[in-house]
C-alpha cells in the first residue's frame, strides 16, 4: 500500500483549522432580523407544525423535537437500554437487544427514514440503523415505541442504511467498513484481496410494517456512506456513495484521500429483485437476530434466522454500475423530480450533479470507462447534469423545497448555502454555528417537500450556549426558508449527537396517535386484568407476582414469604383507562431500573432479594395527589424459612398458590 | 389496625376526579397576554439568564435547562447508567454504582440542592438523592459531572433528602419508608412495632465537598417527605415533614390519611451534633458504599464502610421535637428571613404557617402536649404564625421571592398562588396544566432569591404538546413573577418526570466552567499521554490497548492477535486540548456502551471477542471533516492462534509487550 507523505497530511490538518477558526469569530446575531422571536414561539397550549425526528448518533435513541420550536417533545428509546423507562431492563424488552453478538446495550444512530407511499411521507412508521453493530429499528408512530430490530448479517458499521424505497419496498442498507465476508481470521493487510462490502436490501412488509432481509449484494470492499433511492421516473434505482476507493485498511485520513475521484455506486434493484425471486443468488448459512415486539402483549421475542442469499455483481448482469464522483462524498441525493442526483464531495471544491435520464443513457449506449470487479464504470461526463463551482468547502448533504431549489451543508467552512438544481446557480449562502453535518427541510428529501423550515444540525457549539463543563450539547439551528433569503431564527440544543433527521407535519402523526391501551386487548400472559386477578404464585425459586396498579395504591402491597435465592417477577398491569396515566414501580436494592407502566400494558421487573429483611417498593411515576401513599412491603426470609407465601391489600391476606 | 370504610376513599377519589377534570377545561392562552414571546427569545448567539437544574425523577439524571429559553442544555448522568456517554459502561465510571445491594444501575433523584455559603448559593456543587435505593450524589458545577456517590445505610426510601444547611454544613436526609432498623425477617404487620424511621446528617467538606455519613437519628416509624433547614434566625435547626404518622403498612392511601394532622419535625442539629461529637451515640455495624471519582485520572473507586452513629432522642434529649401539622403534608419551606416556616399540608383545605421565635418560645416554656417515644410534641397553637385559609386544594411546596411573597403549588387545584407571608392573604392566582408537583424561583429557598421567574412543574401534560404516543413528557411552565400578577409565559417538556429544581443566575457557574482536561494532569494509570506512548501489552487474557485519539485518527488502528478467550481494555486518551473536541469509541459486537472521551480524558472499554474475524473501531463523535475516515480494525483469532500480538498505524507495525 502507497503510504502518504506526512507533509499532504498537515496540510490538511491545517486548512481544516483555519476554516474552523475563522468562522468561529463570527457573529450570530448580526444575521438576525425582525420577528424571529414570534416566529418560533408557541405559545402554552398551542401547538407546533412539525414533527421533527432526530436520530441521536451516539446516543443510540431517536428524540422528536417540535419545529418552531424546538422543544424536545420525546426520547424514544431504540438501541440503547433506557433506565428512564425499563427499557433493556424489563423482561419484556431484554430481547430487543439480542444479536448475533449476544445483550447489546448500545449502538449508534445515524439515518432516520420515514415510511413513505408514492414518494411521499405516510406517517406509518420510523426506521433508523445501528452504525456499530449493524442493525436496523422500526418504531410505529402511533405508539412512539420500537418495535422492531432486524440485525444484518456478516457486515460491519451499517452506517449507510436504511435508505427507503418510494413506496417503502426496500430499506437500501449499505457497509460503512469492509471486512471479510462471511468473517475470517486473515491478516488486516490483506483488505484488497479478502475484505468486502454489503447493500443490503430489507424488505418491509406493505401493510404491516414488518422488515425482512430479502438479498445481500456483494460490493467490492470500498466503504458506503450515504445512499438515495430513486423517486418518479427514477424509481426502481439505488444511489449510493463510496468513499476509501483507495481500499486503505490504516490512517485512512491520509490513505483513503488519494484519489480525486472515489465512485458512485448506481444500483437497479428492480434488476436484482428478480435475480433474487428467480433464485439466482448464493444462499448462505449465517446467524442474526430478528426481534419484534408483539404489540397486544408488550411482549418482545427474538428469532435467530441462518440463512442469507448473496446477489454477485460479477455474475449477474445490469444491476451494479459505478460513476465517479468527487473526492470522498458524503450525501448523495436526489431532487424531488427524479431527475437530479448530487454528489456531495466533502474533499472537493465542487459538487457534481448528475442527471438520471443522462445516467441511464449512458448505460443503454455502454459508454463504460472499464469496470472494478466486473462492474462498470460509466463515463463520468456523460451521465453529468453539471457541475455546481465552488458552492463551499466540505459539502455533506442537500435537500430540496420543490421549487427548484437545493439546499446544502458546508462543514468545513460553517454554512448552509440555498442554489438552483437546474441552472447551478448559488442563491444564498447563511453561516452555520458551527460545522454542520446533515439538515433536514420537511419532506426534503421526497417527491413532495413541505419547506418552510430548515434544520441544520451543528458538530460543534463551543461557546453558543451557557457552558456545561467539557462537555457540550450539539446543536440544531432553524433557518426560515419561505424567502429568496434563508433567516436563522432559532438555536436549540439537542439530545445525544443530532446526526439526521426527517421532519414531517404534525397533522400526518398527530390524529393516529395512540393515547393509551385498552386492558381487553392485553394478552400479556402475566397481566391481571383487574385488582380481582391480583395473586402470587411459587414455581420452585420463581416468584410471580401478578400486581395491579391503579390510583393510588399497588394490588397487592404487602408480601411475606419470599426467600434468598428466590426469582421474584414482579408483573405490574396498569388499569389505568385514561391518556396519561402511567405508573412506576421501583423496589429497594434491584440490580435493575424501574418500570414505566403505561395504562393497559403489563411490564415485568425481575428482582433477586439481596438480604432477609423488609424492603419497600412504591410507584415512581407522580400519579395523584396520594402517589407518595402508592407503596408497599415485601419481606424476604432465609432460603429454607417456614415464612408462607402470603400476600394482601389492607391486611386481607392471601395464601399464594405454590408448586416447588 | 382500624381500617377506612371504603366510602371514605371512594369519595376523595371523586373529589380529586372533579378537580382535575375541570381544571382541564380551561384554555391557558386565555391568560397569556403581549410579550410573551420576546421575553423567553433567547436569539442565536445569546445565552440563558439562569440555569435551572432540574432533577430527573425516574430517569435517576438531572437535566439543565436555562431560563428563560426553556432549552436542554445537558442531561448530566447521576444514578442512572447512560449509554450515551459510557457513564456506567467505562472501567472508571463502573464504581460510582457499587451499593451494598450490588451494582445498582438505577435510582430515581428527587431533591436537588445546590452548595450556599451563608444561605445564599455558591454555585460549587450540587447534590442531589436517589430514593430507591438510598443514596446522594455530588455533581461538581465546573464539569457538571457525578463525582460522588454515598449510599446512607439501613434505611429505605430516601426521598426527604439532601436538604442542605446555611453553610453547606450537612445535608439533611430523612427516610420516606420506615423499615426494621437494622433489616430484620419480621412480619409487616409489626410495623408499629420494628419499623424505624431515620434522619441522616451528611457532613459535607468545606474544601473539598467530600460527603461522609456523620450520624443518624433514630425517628418514630412514620414517612418522612422533604425538609428544610434554618437560615439566618433560624440556622441550626432542621424541619421535616412527616405523613403516615397513623404508622399503616397497607393501603396507605386510605390507612395513611385518617388522621386530621400528622406531624413536622424539628431538630436542634447543632445540639445533635454535640451529642454525636461527645460520644453519646451509638456505634453500630452495618455496610454502605462510598463512591468517588478521582478528577485528575478519571477513576471512580468503592469504598464499603462498615460503621455508623445512632442517635437515639428518647436518651438524648433537647434534641428533637414535633408539632402538629395539617394532613399528609408534603413540603416544609422556610422564608428567607428564617422566621416562617410553612407546612403544605396536601389533604388540608388551610395552610399552617409556623414562627420560628413563637416554636423556641414554645420549647423554651415546655408548652408540650404529650411526646412520642419521648419525643416533646410542642403545643400547635403556641408554635404557629397563622392560618392561611382555603388557598387551592392540595398545597405542596412554597418558595419566595425576598419580597415578603410567597408562592405554593397546588396539584389538585392546579394553580400556582401567591400569597403575602407575614398578612397571610391570598394576592394572585394562576391555572397552571396540570397538576404542579414543585415549582422553583431562582434562589427563592436561600436568604437570597434571585425572583423574576417562577417555574412550576407539572404532572400531567395530556394535550399540552403533540402528541407522542401513551408516554409522554411531563411539562415545566415559567411564569414572569415580576409583576403584581404572575404571568405564564412558557410551557416546555421536560426529561424524566422534572420532580424539583433549583435556579441559578449563570453568573455564577459561567466563569469556573472547564473546558477541558490538561493532559499533563492526567493521572490514568493507563494514559497515553501522546501517540507515541500509544501499545498493546498482554497479561495472560488480559489485553491493554494505550490508544490515542486526535483528529483525525486513532492510534493504533491496526491491531492482531487478539484470541477467543480475551479480555480486551481500549483505553482510549484523547488528545486534543480544546474546547469541544470530544472524541468518541465503539467496537462492534461490544456488550457494552461507547466511551466518549473529553479533551485530556483517558477512558476505557471492556470488549470480549465474540467470534474470530476482523472487526472494526471508530470515532463515534462527529469530530472532523475527516471523522468517517476515523476508524480502525481489530483482528480476533481463535485461542491459542500463533498470530503475533502487533498493532500500528500506517503500516508502521510493532510487536506489543506480552507477559503470559
Amino acid at each position: 500500500m502507497m503510504k502518504a507523505p506526512f507533509h499532504v497530511y498537515s496540510v490538511l490538518l491545517l486548512a481544516l483549522a483555519v476554516s474552523l477558526t475563522s468562522c468561529s469569530q463570527q457573529n450570530a446575531t448580526t444575521v438576525l432580523e425582525g420577528n424571529a422571536a414570534e416566529l418560533t414561539y408557541v405559545a402554552p397550549g398551542e401547538y407546533d407544525e412539525f414533527y421533527a425526528f432526530m436520530s441521536g448518533g451516539y446516543s443510540g435513541q431517536i428524540t422528536a423535537y417540535g419545529l418552531p420550536s424546538g422543544r424536545l417533545l420525546k426520547e424514544i428509546p431504540v438501541f440503547s437500554v433506557y433506565p428512564e423507562n425499563g427499557y433493556g431492563f424489563s423482561e419484556e424488552s431484554k430481547p430487543m437487544f439480542n444479536t448475533s453478538y449476544g445483550f447489546v446495550p448500545w449502538d449508534d444512530s445515524h439515518h432516520i427514514e420515514l415510511s413513505q407511499t408514492d414518494g411521499e411521507f405516510d406517517g406509518r412508521w420510523l426506521f433508523v440503523n445501528g452504525n456499530n453493530t449493524p442493525r436496523i429499528a422500526r418504531v410505529d408512530l402511533t405508539t412512539f415505541e420500537t418495535v422492531e430490530i432486524l440485525e444484518i448479517p456478516d457486515v460491519a458499521g451499517l452506517h449507510c442504511a436504511p435508505f427507503i424505497t418510494e413506496n417503502s419496498e426496500y430499506l437500501v442498507s449499505g457497509t460503512r467498513f469492509s471486512v471479510p465476508i462471511p468473517q475470517a481470521d486473515v491478516p488486516i493487510t490483506s483488505f484488497k484481496e479478502n475484505f468486502k462490502g454489503l447493500i443490503n436490501y430489507v424488505a418491509v412488509d406493505q401493510e404491516s410494517g414488518e422488515m425482512s432481509l430479502a438479498f445481500q449484494i456483494e460490493m467490492p470492499g470500498f466503504n458506503y456512506d450515504l445512499a438515495r433511492n430513486g423517486k418518479g421516473k427514477s424509481h426502481g434505482w439505488s444511489f449510493l456513495t463510496t468513499y476509501n476507493s483507495e481500499q486503505a485498511h490504516t490512517l485512512l485520513e491520509v490513505n483513503a484521500s488519494q484519489k480525486d475521484k472515489d465512485l458512485l455506486a448506481i444500483i437497479d434493484w428492480k434488476k436484482a429483485e428478480e435475480y433474487f425471486k428467480a433464485g439466482r443468488g448464493t444462499e448462505r448459512t449465517t446467524s442474526y437476530y430478528h426481534n419484534q415486539l408483539d404489540e397486544s402483549s408488550g411482549i418482545a421475542a427474538s428469532t435467530e434466522m441462518t440463512t442469507t442469499t448473496i446477489l454477485d455483481p460479477a455474475e449477474l448482469p445490469d444491476m451494479v454500475y459505478f460513476i465517479p464522483v468527487p473526492k470522498s462524498p458524503h450525501g448523495c441525493d436526489i431532487d424531488p423530480t427524479g431527475e437530479y442526483i448530487v454528489g456531495n464531495g466533502k474533499l472537493s471544491a465542487d459538487m457534481s450533479i448528475y442527471s438520471f435520464d443522462k445516467l441511464m443513457a449512458t448505460i443503454e449506449a455502454k459508454d463504460f470507462d472499464g469496470d472494478i470487479n466486473g462492474i462498470p464504470i460509466l463515463n463520468y461526463e456523460s451521465g453529468l447534469h453539471g457541475i455546481l463551482k465552488k458552492p463551499g468547502l466540505g459539502p455533506l448533504h442537500t435537500e430540496f423545497d420543490g421549487k427548484g431549489n437545493a439546499y446544502t451543508t458546508f462543514f468545513i467552512s460553517s454554512e448552509v448555502v440555498k442554489w438552483d438544481v437546474e441552472k447551478l446557480e448559488i442563491l444564498d449562502r447563511q453561516s452555520t454555528f458551527y460545522s454542520p453535518g446533515h439538515l433536514t427541510i420537511p419532506g426534503g428529501e421526497t417527491k413532495k417537500p413541505f419547506g418552510k423550515y430548515l434544520v441544520a444540525m451543528n458538530k460543534i457549539t463551543k461557546d453558543r450556549y451557557l457552558p456545561t463543563g467539557p462537555e457540550l450539547a450539539h446543536s440544531a439551528q432553524l433557518f426560515d426558508i419561505t424567502g429568496d433569503k434563508m433567516k436563522l431564527i432559532l438555536d436549540f440544543p439537542t439530545k445525544g449527537e443530532p446526526h439526521y433527521a426527517q421532519a414531517i407535519p404534525a397533522s400526518m402523526i398527530q390524529p393516529n396517535s395512540k393515547k393509551f391501551y385498552a386492558i381487553e386487548e392485553n394478552t400479556h400472559p402475566y397481566a391481571s386484568l383487574g385488582e380481582g386477578q391480583a395473586k402470587v404464585t411459587r414455581e420452585g425459586n420463581q416468584v410471580h407476582v401478578y400486581m395491579t396498579a391503579i390510583r393510588s395504591h399497588l394490588a397487592p402491597d404487602n408480601i411475606e414469604g419470599i426467600q434468598m435465592g428466590d426469582e421474584v417477577y414482579f408483573h405490574l398491569t396498569n388499569l389505568e383507562q385514561d391518556w396519561d396515566v402511567p405508573h412506576g414501580f421501583a423496589v429497594q436494592g434491584a440490580n435493575n431500573a424501574e418500570l414505566l407502566v403505561m395504562p393497559g400494558q403489563t411490564k415485568t421487573l425481575k428482582w433477586e432479594p439481596f438480604r432477609p429483611g423488609v424492603f419497600a417498593f412504591y410507584c415512581t411515576d407522580f400519579c395523584s395527589a396520594l402517589h407518595q401513599e402508592m407503596s408497599g412491603y415485601v419481606r424476604v426470609s432465609p432460603k429454607g424459612s417456614d415464612v408462607e407465601l402470603v400476600w394482601g391489600l389492607n391486611d386481607e391476606n392471601k395464601s399464594a398458590q405454590t408448586s416447588r
